[in-house]
């Protein structure tokens, strides 16, 4: 028997490649010779550089980088064993995560950070960039990461912009001549998983702003910021990057990737089944097993195990999911290729208790989700 | 697709038979016209008569009797669709939850309640009474119950003794000359799970007396008594109620019930087995489903799910248990005859919204475990 385990991370627990091991570990207590292929997944967000790292039997790298406030710091990328892709989160540059409570201010933050990854990767001399935009602490509209690879963004005065949402106000006139060459010959694959638009109500700056630290004010600021930037933009360059679908992820860096030539924003998760080759290595398995931290209603936009289904479904194949939690409102998740889920809890606990039993309860469950599969 | 539904009672949430019920709903959610066969178990424990009268189409009656401090309260019966099988739960008359802790003194108590108990089920012309004895506050030998049904225990001075643990110290006489003569044309099958002798050191005294309030001394006092009963029973009548397995279950009513004719101790969950016909059952259906609300490596001792397992087995059937709880030493129970085992929690939370859960829980359970069954 041939199994593809395919899970997500279960947040706060364990990471893709962990849980993927546990269900291994339950499917060989009752099929010893079970042959199982362990692929790690990740939807794009938190987490997607070690599971595409775990996937490809790649490495981690440590990279000197400017966090959103300009100092210095140690952010990481990830290159496959083959070092044809390089997988960048912009969070381990430009995340929220990285500035203090009391300091979250877009007006001010930069995606410099992000740019000098992007930069590090073309250093590493790799033929794509796996590049995951959640979790940022940005409003600039991947100005700053523009800057870190060469672009200029200079005041009436002639001179280059401060890094900060705000600055992007002072913008007169954009030079992308000194743009790094070497992005001409690669292709950065954009994990984008929101449709929002540049500016105005559903845009970077009223949707996500406030979550950064932005007040009502603030968010009027950045969003004519990012409108003044657009409109300089189409007129310098013909380059529409306002209404693209997408355009208002991650502060407008959704937007500002499009000033780069070889773009492409796509969701998460079908970035990350591209990358692992999922489609071939499903199309020769007997049973597929995915699994999530928590499925709920919400698993069906963009979640690994409902993208896993999809390409199982393609070649026929039964689809599990194993879960940490289950939510009333999940049973939508059939529809759209889930065959069966399986929580993993088996004892009344504290949160704590229960992200601790993970591992045991995921072997526990896998085992007996392949002896009732097998019961026949 | 026909389907056995046999789960015991969740304890603290739902009968045996509410458990069959939403078994039953999540099955037709993935099979609508499956044909389920509910039949709600128990293993002679708590719970033994409510599962028996909803699985033999029966009804529940109350009936006044003598609480084990010789109050009168009301206690029930059960009693089959056809008439013809009481079902009577000792503690439902001479039961420790019936006695206030501070007055709980197994010196005192008698279980003449359950003798009316099964005088009533003599009154109704059952042909057999089930009974468990399980939960009793009383350390009488059984002696107050068979007083009820007309046996004198009487002393030195040929009176009747009094009730209570302490006053089987006194009988000098045991009269059964009088004792209900309908009791010869019936036959009590006594649910019976511990093996335990009259009296000594694995005694009813010594293991059991404590739990109903015994002291140290009160255990001695105790022990004598119940061995000088013996003694005396074993004089007069040349029968040993002292070194059956399981004369020491319930104070000593093990022991007593020898004095009756037709009553064979039986594991509890045998009875119920045989008097829900399940084996007939079995035998025709495509899977079983059983079930208790906590499943761990004592489940094998002779709880519900083993005993269905077993009879399962003989027929080769399929056999899962949805489980309420799942103890990390569980595994043994596959040794005994489950093939998978699913517990139901799938979010944490506290014990109470745990249980209050417990019904939508099962039919979600019970929905994934039939789509991964027909998965084929």
């Amino acid at each position: 028997m041939k199994i593809i385990i395919a899970p997500d991370s279960f947040k706060e627990s364990l990471t893709a490649l962990e849980v993927a091991n546990a269900i291994e570990k339950g499917i060989k207590k009752v099929i010893p010779n079970a042959e199982c292929i362990k692929v790690p997944m990740a939807d794009g967000g938190e987490g997607t550089v070690q599971s595409l790292v775990d996937a490809l039997s790649g490495q981690l790298l440590p990279v000197n980088v400017t966090d959103p406030l300009g100092q210095e710091i140690t952010g990481f990328l990830g290159v496959s064993g083959d070092r044809k892709v390089a997988i960048i989160e912009m969070a381990a540059a430009s995340g929220l995560h990285l500035v203090p409570i009391q300091q979250r201010n877009p007006l001010k933050t930069t995606s410099y950070g992000t740019g000098e990854l992007i930069r590090y990767a073309l250093d590493l001399g790799v033929e794509k960039i796996l590049l995951g935009i959640g979790g940022s602490a940005t409003n600039d509209g991947g100005v700053g990461m523009l800057q870190a690879l060469g672009a200029k963004f200079l005041d009436i005065e002639g001179k280059e912009i401060a890094w900060g949402g705000e600055q992007l106000a002072n913008i007169a006139h954009v030079d992308l001549s000194h743009l790094d060459s070497r992005l001409q010959s690669i292709k950065i694959e954009v994990a984008c998983d929101v449709d929002n638009p540049l500016c105005g109500e559903y845009g970077a700056s009223a949707v996500f702003g406030p979550q950064k630290g932005a007040t009502a004010e603030m968010v009027t600021i950045l969003d004519n910021a990012l409108l003044h930037f657009s409109k300089i933009v189409e007129k310098e360059l013909s380059v529409n990057i306002r209404d693209k679908a997408g355009a208002g992820a991650a502060g407008g860096m959704g937007g500002g990737l499009q000033l780069l030539p070889h773009v492409e924003l796509k969701a998460g998760v079908d970035i990350v089944i591209e990358a692992v080759s999922l489609a071939e290595k499903i199309a020769n398995t007997d049973l597929v097993i995915t699994g999530e931290g928590r499925m709920d209603a919400q698993s069906i936009h963009g979640k690994t195990p409902i993208g896993i289904a999809k390409i199982a479904k393609r070649y026929n194949k039964p689809t599990i999911a194993i879960v940490g939690s289950l939510r009333d409102d999940y049973e939508v998740v059939y529809k759209y290729g889930i065959d069966a889920v399986f929580p993993i809890i088996r004892q009344v606990g504290t949160l704590e208790q229960t992200l601790n039993q993970a591992e045991v309860n995921l072997i526990s469950t896998a085992q007996n989700v392949v002896k009732l599969y097998q019961m026949r």
